[in-house]
């Protein structure tokens, strides 16, 4: 006997993939093989809100720019064009109910949004839940990334989200991701994850934790995000050390945020509206648009 | 056996109750007796989204002022200060994990955060859950509400919650709920839900269609939300209807964004920020706050 | 012969009184009984602005939550629904012109400005006065005030009163306010004036001044004003420290200029907007109303 | 015996004075010679408000730029390079506790404040009071003004005050000053003012009405004042006929609201701050402004 | 003997092009082939500001989603990433000192401003070259769109640039380009041109004209700007027309906007901010970003 | 053969000119005399882009208050009286199709748009340049200053522009103009540029870099401006300074934004909008004006 469908059936859409040889393959990438639950970055953290989830995970499209990580906008873009036609294709299989798109900078989320809201399918995604839900529970919140080109990047997506009002700071720990040329950057996300699981010193661990304590104290954050997908793996020694500080706040992570936030879209039935991403051949439309 | 306790488990409060004889009970009012399903106001929207909930309901306090529904400043005031000892007690009980405030102007909400955090409970309200999720699926949204003096008690709610400039308007359909002297209303809501389910026309329908129109046409809403939860229940109608005209958009209601957005953030594990809503002895302090 | 009557007649009305043999009872507090005169706090502060005005003082109602200071937004809420009903006796009455709320946080200004508009009085209130007359003296102003608590009360004031963008901080000197468990505070305000009276050093002075100089050289504050009530004896003090330290700005405090922007209404013959603060069976309404 | 010195010592500027020869100096222009109260444009408007008012009245300079009323950029300019020695002398006189500069577009109204300053003298002026007023009273005020020029010139100042979120419209009645060229106008003010107080039908009372109820119904304005001081006689004609529609909201004018702002400040010992205006030496001096 | 080298060296460079064989290039597409001066749409409004121009036309990559112009947001993403490696290459050949990016609604424009900083080249836009050079002439600025998706495009466009409290409307006169359905739509923009300038009525000049006076009267438009490209071509047109009707104001277009702010770029020897645009291995780095 | 005119024909106007024997001439202002090309401060500057103008210099009118510098809000208002006529002059000239006000504070910048508007010429000045382009190459720029009292004059002009959200901050050197007093002073302007152009130290040149540095650091400043001509000097300087801190930003001055800004209005063929800056006697008028 075939269990009962869930209610939930997800598309989860990683924001991109490099390839298997890359060298610029870190622990925070997902592996290029294998099931699907050792394919999601730091899986535990998700693995309880997927219980109820039917999901398929697609490794994204092929990092159509290089070997490395997304970093510039110019690869964010490329990114983000590779990334759509797996969303549409995900929509024409008629299996989702919602597409959670992976990754801390959102490639293609806009896109997506339309394309798919034109299947009646919401869409979430890692910087857009955080932010939002960060609004719900604090007055303002700061994000904690990763380094100089992708808070650049990010800060253009709080003010496409119209949100730079309630967005404290964009907090820089300065530990940009492998890439070529970045053997000279001072730090890198090489190997901190490890390091802070097996209870070690992690330099990572401790930027974040400064930065936060100054978003706090200096920016007016009461509550937290995170940027960078490579980030996320900090939000339980982030909130941990917060606390045992005295600083008892929401600390926010982008799967979570945008697999709940998802469900939520599905349980109440809605996609965005169709007056903010309108359909190509719209059936009403308004002489005037204000802001 | 006893079945096993469900994943949420929420009090669902009532913003107030009449008395059993008072005059002012209307459609749209919780019936004062009878099992809680009963008790909800248009049941039908959240059915599906309490059936994963193990829930109880509360009428909630007796109105302190009289014995009609509260509309002004004063009587929300006092609506709020006879709400928020039920959420402190249902808090106590150790039962819940979510507390649900029912009621479009969302009588002491601020104050049953602050107070619910403290026990580590998320507190969602009709107002505050609407609007914010709206915020989420347009650029701007308009709120659909009874009359003068709510809409300008709303006004304050959509100010202290700093959403003033993504509401592109609050929308008048000037149904005043009874009331001592509101027997010279021009409108008022007795009787419009009854029409409406019957298929007859309904003044209350129309007027708020035709609100909603000019919402979209002329203040450039994209969402649309309801402000008193007298007008909860026109919902499915003002979809159908604008869906009929050819507006695809979003039309939330209070109480099934409430309890969808209570879920949420028990998933994720997140109340309100300690630094916004700090407890009397806060272990930590800041030297200043911005806005 | 009987004096003519003088022009101003306010009710000057706390807002809250200890029961007499509170443990809580503190130097800021109102002294439970005895003359008009001396139950004001800090008289001197106001003489002069009511030597020509009728006045009576009304101790505020017992409050309702506890036996010491309203702190928490669930026991100003509880402080707000215990002073309404006497702002509508005073009304009543028909003795008076304005009604003058005392106290820093100004629980019930809205719901009394309501009730007191449909009997043709202005409201004033010491939160409201300070922070709208502070922004005619200067580009943004900050606010001086007791602990962590407070503070974000006192925010969503902020907020509430539309002022954010004028509001360059909320600086904390951590002084809480007498209350059970407050014996753990490092500092509270007990007998701090006393001292700062005698001359002698006042740590409650040195932090003011140390916040209120941060507050100009960090945060661009030009002008100042004082947030809970227990911070309006503080003052002068600042006010000529300040100035010492070469910083001449406006310093204000409640009292003073919650009674004097009553003069004002009183003489401009205005009270609240009806649009605002719509009385409940409104002569006339609006289709919408925007931000 | 010398009766006691009153508590207000008031300079009240006017903006400008036109030669005696000027034809167009028309009805709502100061006469040029006469007793005080004489040249005081509608004097029964503050003849309340200055009665405890020991008071001077200044024509004004002589109009630089020729012999109309100000009304361009330019003019304004002029003006107000013209008033700014009147209220230096006045402040070196000695005599007075305050300055209060006449006309609705208040020309000089920063340079004054500056210059009052260093003598400790507060400065008020029309459109200033009226502004800020207002926002205390409702949530968004209008500006009811005369003509295109002169309500772009507005829009500049209500910018520089800092108050262009709170107000919902600058709304011209068309009926511009006496002026060469003016001849062509549709409208003019010229003998509207004697009409409406002959109780004959005023096209300007219309006009104003007309664009009073549309910033109430359309732009969303909750209190009503006035732009240029030649519509400042409008106000109880237009408070009368909007309580008559049902509209019962503050009508400001500028004269008795500069008049008792002035005596507010005087009565708090404010003027502005020294840092948002400091002197050509100031003591301290700050590294940063913010906004 | 060789002419000296021009001082401006521009790469203009089309946001797309279409296949030779599309059944949907339209008058207002650039021609497939012929001289670089007939490929530029409506060349003759930019003929002058291009005489010192030393410049190449690029036609822009061929459309990658089909062979119609762009619309939805998915396609511009499309545009915008084949559009970014030929601005790569126009910056490697060494021959530039500007990069024009041609098309209304500018895919690509953030990334190639991030490419081309790099090469100390900067680039401009048609939106954003209108809409900032909008902002210095003028209060606020309205947009003539053609549809309700280009509308919604331009909209993010808008608020991605931080001008949406200077735009005061999208206005949308409904003429959709062609392509694959819009056979059903009411108005297209086939034809108008043509008519336009042989002196004939153009449904689409009215259309611009009712929409442009909508704009002034009520959005509060002082300056008028162009969306999409296939709407430059009304400027003369709607220039004219509004004169006659009285109203004087800019109306820009967003080629020759582009390129003169390119010559700006050029005289004044920057680029766009390396903090705002960082290059991938900074040479410094923030620890914080604020709004 | 005469030859050709140049396409640029343009009016330098500087703010004002002191007495030849003033004690108060400082290296930074223009020489009272000799041929135009000397009379331009740090002409080098400016060289280039005056090379393709027609240009007359004015030294602009005697200054009106005294031998010193322009400072105040007083006397710059008075400097701008002085200055419109001369802009009015060479409007009627007929030589000109743009006038370029030098200076720093910009005196007459309004008055001089309005005016000249009538006669179909641009005007542009040397902060409104600076500060509107800045937000074109950064999401927010900072300002370099001389001092407290020229800081709040800028302040004025950042928000009568409506940049204060794009202004991180106007920083504060502290070396104040020459001017009756100034003796006390701990650091002036005096002798700073020939340090510099020596080769020596320069405290001015170090206090800006510091200013300069803090600005980007903890301000968010993306992009320089200079405030007080008297800083215009500093820019090749500051540029070279902050790039060798490995800060690569555009840093504006003045003088050169303000030409070339004219040039692109010439060439664009445009003035301010007749609706921001109407003639006395406009052709149409609107009933509204909104923010």
């Amino acid at each position: 006997m075939q269990p009962a469908p869930k209610k939930y059936r997800f598309a989860l859409i990683n924001a991109f993939v490099l390839p298997k040889d890359s060298p610029y393959i870190d622990e925070h990438h997902v592996p290029v093989e294998g099931p699907k639950e050792s394919r999601i970055m730091n899986f535990e953290s998700v693995k309880d809100v997927l219980a109820d989830v039917d999901w398929d995970f697609s490794p994204g499209a092929l990092a159509p720019y290089g070997n490395w990580p997304v970093l510039t906008r110019e690869e964010f873009g490329l990114a983000s064009s590779a990334r759509v036609p797996l969303v549409r294709a995900a929509c024409e299989t008629g299996k989702y109910n919602a597409i959670v798109l992976l990754g801390g900078g959102e490639p293609g989320f806009r896109e997506s949004t339309e394309v798919a809201r034109n299947y009646g399918i919401p869409v979430t995604a890692c910087g857009f839940a955080q932010m939002y839900l960060a609004t719900m529970l604090g007055n303002r919140f700061s994000v904690i990334d990763i380094d100089e080109v992708h808070n650049m990047f990010y800060y253009d997506l709080v003010v496409q989200h119209r949100l730079d009002q309630r967005c404290a700071s964009i907090r820089n720990i300065n530990f940009p991701l492998p890439r070529p040329g970045e053997e000279q950057a001072e730090h890198t996300t090489r190997g901190q994850r490890t390091k802070a699981l097996r209870g070690e010193h992690s330099e990572m661990v401790e930027a974040a934790v400064a930065e936060a304590v100054a978003a706090i104290e200096e920016d007016g954050a009461e509550v937290l995000t995170m940027g960078c997908s490579a980030t996320f793996w900090l939000q339980p020694f982030l909130k941990t050390r917060l606390a045992a500080l005295g600083w008892d706040i929401p600390v926010l992570e982008g799967y979570s945020a945008a697999i709940l936030l998802a469900k939520l879209f599905v349980d109440l039935g809605v996609t965005a509206s169709s007056l903010t991403y309108p359909p190509d051949h719209p059936k009403r439309w308004r002489r005037k648009k204000t802001f």
